[in-house]
């Protein structure tokens, strides 16, 4: 690895990342956790659309699951090129994320919409500090990966105007928001605990920083914009 | 509509077809009736899923759902440029296509997987035949619908694979198969008897036939042919 030698004062500054090797072994496991991040985002979304209350709102939680699908095929390309077999590189983290999913099963479908739209920029967060470190081959296929939907708006509307009509809705989805967002840190941890070239990947993609609190600190904070977003702020 | 002028005397054989107009009322509901057929089709594979007997199957299974929700944005473009909402036109479908999967519920991972393999072959039947009168601009759009998927061969080598060691499976198998060809031809009655303008499609798209008879015959027949590729004749 890489490090980057100019020392930072201010956590808040982008100095030019740390360059990590496309070898380094973190980047595989990057991939594989993005990739089952997909395919158990597909079958929540799927799950999920059952509290659609009609067609057309089925028929966005399908078009957003696909898009999942099409970007877990860009991870499985990405891991075969470099000798790996998706599934198998995956399946050690099927535990962690089946976790978070199996502890935030929405109840409502606002409570659906809200997890969808906090769940995906979390997660997008999340891999994009890492991919900050990475060469352009390794951080393109991240950047691909978490491209936004255009099914987003559709989520941001349906939870402001349902928000904005009633207070009670508001704190309800609040309280359930930053419940996604503690879930998804204790999971994060977990699997950031049982793999080492994880840690080593947000280390340095975090420029230097020798901490993780720093790493958290930042999802935190976009998390809160997104809340201000669906106005549960 | 215009008629073909040239009588046939041989069903088998493919003069010029009839050129209906595109804008022949029967292609908006040709392409509603199609659209909340990929709806469809993409909740049943996810549901089917929860019987694959490993994430590999589960994956499969996903990704032959996202390809069908890819065909469904082709045609809600198609109807858009026709000034159609998808929504609105696919709506009344819903009954017949929901029928046809709640009667052909499988209830083991194999009759899943004949069921994909078998009813996406007589969808394709259904439809292409009627394509097959209609202008380019709309018959492209059916075929590009229609293209096969290349998760296919995962469900002839599985099924092959069961029947082959199993003769109980293949007389199973082959019984489940001849059940789903039974309940889509007749929910495909039912869409007929309801929807002239498809009937109308139906009877200049098969060149000039003047019965359904025929149309149902090479259903069966090509039929047939899958269950041979199946391993299951």
């Amino acid at each position: 690895m890489v490090m980057n030698s100019v020392p930072s004062t201010d956590a808040e500054a982008q100095p030019s990342p740390p360059r990590l090797s496309a070898d380094h072994p973190g980047v595989n496991e990057l991939f594989a956790v993005l990739a089952y991040g997909e395919v158990a985002a597909f079958y929540r979304l799927t799950d999920e659309a059952r509290m659609a209350p009609d067609l057309r709102g089925r028929i966005s939680m399908a078009a957003m699951a696909a898009a999942e699908m099409g970007h877990f095929e860009l991870l499985r390309q990405a891991l075969d090129a470099r000798g790996v077999d998706v599934v198998e590189a995956m399946s050690k983290y099927a535990t962690a994320l089946d976790n978070y999913h199996r502890l935030t099963m929405p109840s409502t479908w606002l409570e659906a919409l809200v997890k969808t739209y906090v769940g995906d920029a979390m997660a997008a967060d999340f891999y994009l500090q890492i991919a900050h470190g990475l060469p352009d081959e390794v951080a393109d296929v991240v950047r691909a990966v978490l491209a936004e939907t255009k099914h987003s708006q559709f989520v941001v509307n349906e939870v402001r105007g349902a928000v904005t009509s009633s207070a009670k809705q508001r704190s309800r989805l609040a309280l359930w928001s930053r419940r996604l967002l503690g879930e998804a840190i204790t999971q994060a941890q977990y699997v950031l605990a049982d793999h080492d070239e994880l840690v080593d990947l947000v280390v340095a993609g975090a420029a230097g920083l020798a901490h993780l609190a720093g790493f958290f600190d930042r999802i935190q904070h976009t998390h809160d914009e997104r809340m201000r977003e669906l106005g549960l702020a």
